[in-house]
């Protein structure tokens, strides 16, 4: 089976949107990445960290999906990295209300020996030394290495992340943060400027506007599925990498032509992935659901014009 | 040849964006209507009206066009409509400096003959009793009837507007227009209910986002061609809806599967319109390019999964 390494987060999230508000439930990059990841048939390992407040339940769930923890460190008198916040009416904005790092402060990854030589690499959003420190520990190099990342580090660890740029293939990051990141309003010419800074390939995901694959020139664009009721956000992103990952780990092929496809897989998770808070649509999904979503897909964006 | 009736503003524009600053220029819904249909080879006739001050040559070029002006009444004594705007730098927003509505305050529109049997028939952004008032002198039923309109008569004319819309067969609106008229944030039950107020088709318009046709359940999503330079938006959607309305007239086949190519062409018209100021770049334009750029708008939008 194919091997696709993921590193990330495993956290609680708390969460309030305008449809309700949530305990502590899991959360975390890398549980999205993985969850996703797993709808595919393929070998995937997690590195990331958890406290000794962190449920076997949890573990056990992510097992139970074909998913290895034995890359998730848990620190025992630790605890679990938690963020919590609150979504706007719209959706599309959100505040943080707490972010604890906890065991997440001085977090130091280690690889399994069973994951150094995966040909893909899903870096999750992370600290850029972390993301760093994983790609130093491959024995074999990588055939794709893909990095989601975030406004925060630009502001943080602006040249932690632009080292750990130049050492990648598909950079994943939203329209404002390409915007932020490139100093370039159009977002053809932010993936050109993010293009010289090191990735082949440039994802810019747009939310409910779906997302855009740029490289060498040609561009790709999946829109998200219109949904009736969002119920939270949360994951989406992640998920949309983890379908991206899972999708090219599976088939090994990184063509742009299949890459195309690795877009609408991730957006066709993304999609479910809003339907319910957190993880919990991820956990209900069925192979047939996400077939006949891809049909959805196919009539939402094909058409038959006879060009002469 | 298929026929066309276009009703709208024919206008003075002026207007500044990031990029520069106009004099008074060409402009108004139903010239961009006209510009953008006149690529299909169909009779489009204008109903309209301006001023003394409307310069001939102005009505020459959209005659060289093919575009029949017989409709665009002439008041020797009066003044064209006439509208300034500023974009914002991020082009999505705009502040209308002038409106000086000038003969079209009291303008009652007068369909020409040879028109009042147009099988499409474009209502273009206008006050809906105009709108109506040029339904009314149909002799024949029109096989469709698209609407464009936009937020300023639901402020102002909404009762008016609710009338023509019960007679319409697609309604083209932006989102923000969509969720004012329909009460509804989540575009998918936003054209719920517009569809319930009549128009069997919705076509939301997103600007740089693309644009959505949904009909009966069915979604059919177009993105915009991701642009590095958008110089001035102004008239992009009134040449989405002349686009829209003149392959409908070319093809005149109303199904669900032609009006997705309709919305194809729409914004393959509608991306050229931006790239300069006012209709300099539908002036220029030509059927290769058009041609060319339905081929990008293939690869931006087309793929091949195998679906098991």
């Amino acid at each position: 089976m194919s091997k696709l390494l993921i590193v990330g987060t495993v956290a609680f999230d708390q969460i309030e949107t305008p449809f309700g508000k949530t305990d502590r439930i899991l959360g975390g990059a890398a549980t999205f990445i993985g969850l996703s990841a797993s709808n595919f048939s393929i070998d995937a390992g997690i590195v990331s960290v958890v406290g000794g407040d962190f449920p076997l339940d949890y573990i056990k769930l992510l097992n139970d999906r074909n998913i290895d923890t034995t890359g998730v460190e848990i620190v025992p008198d630790g605890k679990t990295f938690f963020w919590s916040g609150k979504y706007h009416n719209d959706m599309n904005s959100r505040d943080t209300l707490i972010t604890e790092l906890n065991t997440l402060a001085d977090f130091n990854p280690i690889v399994p020996e069973k994951y150094k030589d995966a040909p893909i690499v899903m870096l999750g959003n992370l600290h850029p030394s972390v993301q760093s420190a994983v790609l130093d520990q491959m024995t074999e190099t990588p055939k794709l290495v893909v990095l989601d990342t975030m406004n925060f580090w630009m502001d943080v660890a602006l040249e932690e992340l632009k080292e750990v740029i130049k050492r990648i293939d598909v950079i994943t990051i939203n329209d404002e943060e390409a915007r932020q990141l490139s100093g370039e309003y159009s977002l053809v010419n932010a993936a050109k400027k993010i293009h010289e800074m090191g990735p082949e390939y440039v994802v810019i995901k747009k939310g409910e506007h779906g997302a855009l694959l740029v490289h060498d020139g040609k561009m790709f664009y999946a829109p998200a599925l219109p949904l009736a009721e969002v119920y939270d956000p949360t994951g989406a992103g992640d998920t949309f990498a983890g379908g991206f990952s899972g999708y090219l780990a599976k088939t090994e092929d990184i063509s742009f032509e299949n890459m195309k496809n690795a877009v609408i897989y991730g957006s066709n998770l993304a999609s479910f992935c809003v339907e319910k808070f957190g993880t919990e649509r991820m956990l209900s999904l069925t192979k047939e659901e996400v077939t006949n979503r891809l049909h959805e897909f196919k009539i939402l964006t094909q058409f038959e014009i006879e060009l002469t």
